[in-house]
């Protein structure tokens, strides 16, 4: 990508992370920050300044007071490349097209007739089409889908929702946009996003946890997004919380998402979501109970991994969360009760989670990719 | 400590660390490993070998075929100094005297009449006399305690076994005993002999369940202890397993603790410890049940850790497990229901756990700090 320089890779690498996460930075908060010489950023800097990636604010911007040089802080030109993420889920593709900063400069949702991967990849090319304008300064996209996804080889293990097997999406979709693609998992894809430019910059640890069809955790532990040894991390859903609790389709018992997943909810009240979203919201003491139940069940998941990583904030969101009124007090009291200790001190944030959202996730994770190639 | 080379402290450091941790390595191998020039190594090394830390092993024993220079392995002198581990009890204080390479050299036990604090220090002077040979070699002490110690200011913020608060335990044995002080959790202590001298050497995550009166997980991710934000971590005795469960201590409930936990199997089997023991070892259908049922949740509780952060592998241990035949098939059916996907691939060995390696936990902790400085 940037053949000029290098030996000076991995400091243009920090150099470039440093000012695209923590916004403009001087040459000499940067050598702090990165344990590097002055010369050692002045250096890495150059290249990427040459490229367009970076520019010198001006000297009159300088944040600090002080006498001396003026500090002439760097940043990052984000309209120098676009990066197009994109969700694919069982029923549409959602897709953004992001500048270098991870803004959102346009978005566009494609229905999906059908779950078969030739038809998906053909209907993803006029997706990523339909968003590049262009061309030149476009050569990178993001795909995040839910499930076990290796995003060292771009294979799609497998994906429950969308019932696909051993599917080389990266190769797939190389040949069918064009473009350099990365696959992440959609839970750490999001994750990565708030680790890169949301509430989670600069946090040693956080945890984000997603309630939809699939009750999902992402987890920054130590700095770094936790990836699990065997494929396998964040599987907040997967926690038994009740062992006579209903069957689970993982084969256990009394899972977090057999009791408070979308499906879940849905065959548990016997009606369909917005049905018994409506009827719990008019007061139904059954179905209430059941998103009772589903809430506690989330909450005692979230202090579970309150309690084993101790993260120093977590966030909770997710579509399933369009019926927040219904789980918020029920979330945080199951959370309460099981929180150990100090643990219990671990902010909770709720929130709502547009579906675009997922989308930026995925185009978050190519940025990551071009600024480590 | 080692004054004369403070610029070049943080290379002495590491050096030090990668050649008591993994053993003879030649100066090729350091510099390699640790991103540093061979130059930086040897200078490294230099005072290291003049203070008698390290040593040159003979050429003949390198360990690689090839041509050139003779490799000269560095490797540690481990009767250089010695360190004095001590894991306080309720009821006793256990010893060890290590070498720098944590191998036991000695070890006491001591019977503590009275969890009083100043009664404590005092049979803690007297112990650290019996076990210390050489004072010239001997200049720091490790303490052990269960629950929520800060490392970082010696304080004993909360020992529910032990009924101590807010005791400023690392100034109050420097004066008892005249050495240098370092408290750490005995989970976390444990979990870092396992991480420098166990079967967790060179592991990026591991997690060390130990199961007793409480039930706790010490965790490695990213490569380092987590040690959690709010000061919370490793709590697996209190992730909730069961909502229709037993009430525990903590306000949670159904909490592997409150069906696992010593106390908790002795109040369900209304028996002692050991006769509960001796009677499901008999047959007792009741009593049987009643460690089949601490046994899943302890796997449930393992699963959890499992599928939240993937760790390579997990070991299983604790003065509990000596009733090892009655819990171990349990724990693996309670683990293998709930671990999810590839999560279930995560080999687990249960062992028992000799008292003693609580003491060398203690004492690993204060080689660390003595590294560190
Ligand atoms: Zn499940
Ligand atoms: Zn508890």
């Amino acid at each position: 990508m940037l053949p000029e320089a290098e030996s000076a890779a991995p400091a243009m690498t920090a150099v470039l992370t440093a000012v695209l996460t923590e916004g403009p930075l001087s040459r000499v908060t940067l050598a702090r920050r990165l344990g590097l010489s002055q010369a050692a950023v002045t250096k890495a800097a150059r290249p990427l300044i040459e490229l367009g990636y970076l520019q010198e604010l001006a000297a009159t911007e300088r944040s600090g007071p002080g006498a001396g040089r003026p500090a002439s802080p760097l940043a990052i030109r984000a309209d120098r490349e676009f990066f197009v993420g994109v969700k694919i889920t069982a029923d549409e593709l959602i897709g953004v097209l992001c500048d270098l900063g991870a803004q959102v400069r346009k978005s566009i949702h494609r229905p999906l007739l059908d779950k078969d991967v030739d038809y998906v990849l053909t209907e993803l090319g006029h997706l990523v089409d339909d968003l590049i304008d262009d061309r030149s300064r476009t050569r990178r996209l993001g795909l995040a889908v839910s499930g076990d996804v290796d995003r060292a080889t771009g294979l799609v293990r497998y994906s429950p929702f969308l019932h696909w097997r051993d599917v080389p999406l990266r190769e797939l979709a190389e040949k069918a946009t064009g473009l350099t693609v990365t696959v992440e998992n959609d839970v750490k894809a999001l994750t990565t996003a708030e680790h890169w430019f949301g509430e989670g910059v600069g946090a040693e640890s956080f945890a984000l946890v997603t309630v939809g069809t699939g009750i999902g955790c992402g987890l920054v532990v130590n700095g770094r997004l936790v990836s699990g040894s065997h494929g396998v991390a964040g599987e907040i859903g997967h926690i038994g919380v009740d062992v006579n609790g209903p069957a689970c389709h993982c084969g256990g018992r009394g899972c977090v998402e057999a009791i408070a997943g979308t499906d879940a909810i849905v065959s548990r009240a016997g009606l369909s979501f917005d049905d018994a979203v409506n009827a719990a919201r008019a007061g139904d003491v059954r179905v209430s109970a059941v998103f009772a139940a589903a809430g506690e069940a989330i909450g005692c998941g979230i202090a579970a991994v309150a309690n084993l990583v101790g993260p120093a904030h977590i966030v909770v969101s997710g579509e399933g969360l369009a019926a927040y009124d219904l789980f918020e007090t029920h979330i945080r009291a199951g959370f309460e009760r099981q929180a150990f200790g100090a643990a219990a001190q671990c902010p909770l944030s709720v929130r709502p989670l547009p579906f675009e959202e997922w989308a930026r996730g995925a185009a978050t994770v190519s940025i990551q990719a071009f600024v480590a190639s």
